[in-house]
């Protein structure tokens, strides 16, 4: 298969952004071994590019990456294409089909999420951080097993109109989205941190609340000025 | 806006300090992502040096830091002024012009520290380390919201007169103050590593308390004697 | 003792991966000091590769492994045969004798395989993670001292027959056993991964149980389909 | 103060030994920033060398660590007296003065080292580890403030005739004795392996008890036979 050349670029740049995203999971210690798995959609293409299954860590490269149609099929001839995609692309697959605003995915077992993902409970919001971050508790998702859509199809039906960029998938663990994969990345480091912080902080007894009102507040702040891109930023 | 010579010295002094430092927060596990941030007071001058908001560990350098008058302003013109602060400058800029003896304030969301903070509730005081660093608990300070002085506020009505150069604000995360950015720094690494053990020791059955009058002599002598600066040192 | 070239080529390869997998013992924390201890059988051959008794894991190369037979005796004039093998050599030896299948075999203290160890609890298959790998619960071994072969006998009794590649010895620590050392290898990080999230589930409230025909379907699959091998890979 | 060119020779050696040995703490998380420290006596002398006080571990170096007498007097003129000593030198001089088998002394504030000592409660010897390495318990010492003989005093009068390399000093931190700086070493990262793994154990539910004869004969096997070095190893 061919594509246009400003296509290909696009390609070209997820692939090395896909890549080189998967060192964030494990400098945060958020997969073992070749568990978890990122992916990045292809703007401008009903395209999107992710891992290999089971390959480990240190051997991937932008060229090993895998590109897949939106119906998670492999792209005939594309470089990686020798190989099998994630076992988690179908999943992948059905949340961009089914949610356009989504440009990233990442899968991982990290100790903590899955730690809530394992008893069925959603994180209660009780730092400011997971207001910011989240704007308010991290949903739970159904038990789904692996081979059909119904882990895509979890997925999407809890997050879909949710501010929460994460779900924990029950007795599986998180998904999360994001704008592009960096972002999806991002929503993955910081749900393994406060689903740590919250963990050890509930262990030891009654957890304060944070007012409602004051998770409106800081979600509303954060989408709009935190970071270097935010134009109403101070 | 120019400054004297040896002003201008002291800037570039304080760039170096506050950006290599940000280094020990990932050394020691206290932050993920872009979450944290560093600030030092320049000595001779109503001037500080912040981390920019949202920008990668990785990126840090001093010329990316950013400097800002004690009214939490940027100073234009200056290095790095093309970026936004740390969306916690305000609460550093309150710091610094109300306890004019501090020269360093650190902030992080630290696991053990969130997890006290999410309860509202002070680390007790039973290890000699906490005795020797921070004289006593570490207070809870009160909930407040970003966007305005409530946060500064909190920190200086906890700490101002406290033997404690770490305060845990309330469902958010710890400060520390110092005599400079490293003092402060030092501040955040020990009160991480004394929430996680006083955790931990007090998960599997009741603590012993230390003596008020031992904390006292431990605190004293801490205060003057350890490491290399003390003149009564021995 | 002298060997066919097709036989110490096969050495080589072992003594090659033996020693290069120990690396993902301290990469994934499961050993302190010169503890835990990795083998792999010579295909085609009555021996075994293993690592040497007390040696550091940054001194650890090819030729310092000890070539032993399955009678756990170190092949005298090999290289390495001036050292003493793993104190766990017997134990190695013992399932390569009764496990014919079995192509490697690795043994670690890692923390919270010991924890569920000390108290003689096997870890319940509440994550998919769990049912791919283990196919169900990770199954505890008996109280067993060093010097005789009740250790290996321990382990052959547990795990002859059963799904799970990893045995937890009472009061000592896991066993994971492979078609290859890197399966054992690889069993060895999957067990730490889950004996910790599970740990941590548990401590939070009640786990909620995958029912039994999802687990058989997942190990099922999982062992035909994952990563680049499986013939019936998608 | 000159030596003999032996004991020049030896305390290069231990000098070496004991800068490099920090790095283990370090590796293994034992300590943060400038805490914990390594010391070695010198064979044939009245002699011992330690950490200088308050100095960042990348910054050690044979050359700045602080040779003392056994009285705990830095000796004039050597190299890197120009610094103070670690405060707790008095610690180590006083075990070095009344132990004379004991030839390397390590104190640290490990995790859950602290966490035990903060509670004063001995760990259990549930794991064969601890039996290999402990032969039992690990014990509690008494509560004692720096400044005088207390902590060395009550190191030494728990450990003399004690199985244990290791004591937990009440509401501080663990010390550690061995035959050398690097046997002292490996006791302290032993010691928080066990003091984690028994922790996490016990949070979860009873422990296994280990029989008493058990525990004698691996103690009494592990002096002989382990490693490289036990003429009686196999």
């Amino acid at each position: 298969m061919e594509f246009a050349p400003e296509i290909e670029a696009a390609i070209a740049h997820v692939r090395d952004d896909v890549a080189r995203l998967h060192a964030e999971l494990t400098r945060y210690g958020l997969v073992v071994w070749t568990g978890g798995n990122v992916s990045g959609r292809v703007p401008g293409a009903e395209l999107f590019v992710i891992k290999p299954s089971g390959v480990a860590y240190d051997d991937l490269a932008p060229e090993n990456m895998i590109l897949c149609t939106l119906d998670g099929e492999v792209v005939p001839g594309s470089a990686g294409s020798d190989r099998h995609p994630s076992s988690d692309t179908a999943a992948h697959a059905y949340v961009y089909r089914n949610l356009p605003e989504v440009g990233g995915v990442v899968h991982t077992h990290s100790t903590f999420a899955v730690a809530w993902a394992a008893r069925g409970e959603e994180i209660p919001c009780v730092v400011t951080a997971m207001a910011d971050e989240f704007g308010g508790p991290v949903p739970v998702g159904p038990f789904a097993v692996i081979g059909d859509d119904s882990i895509g199809r979890g997925i999407v039906e809890t997050l879909r109109g949710h501010r929460s960029r994460a779900v924990l998938m029950r007795n599986h663990g998180p998904f999360t989205i994001g704008a592009d994969a960096a972002d999806a990345v991002k929503a993955a480091v910081m749900l393994e941190d406060v689903a740590r912080s919250v963990h050890y902080a509930r262990e030891a007894g009654p957890l304060v609340p944070i007012p409602q009102d004051a998770i409106d507040r800081l979600f509303d702040r954060y989408q709009k000025v935190y970071g270097q891109t935010g134009e109403a930023g101070r």
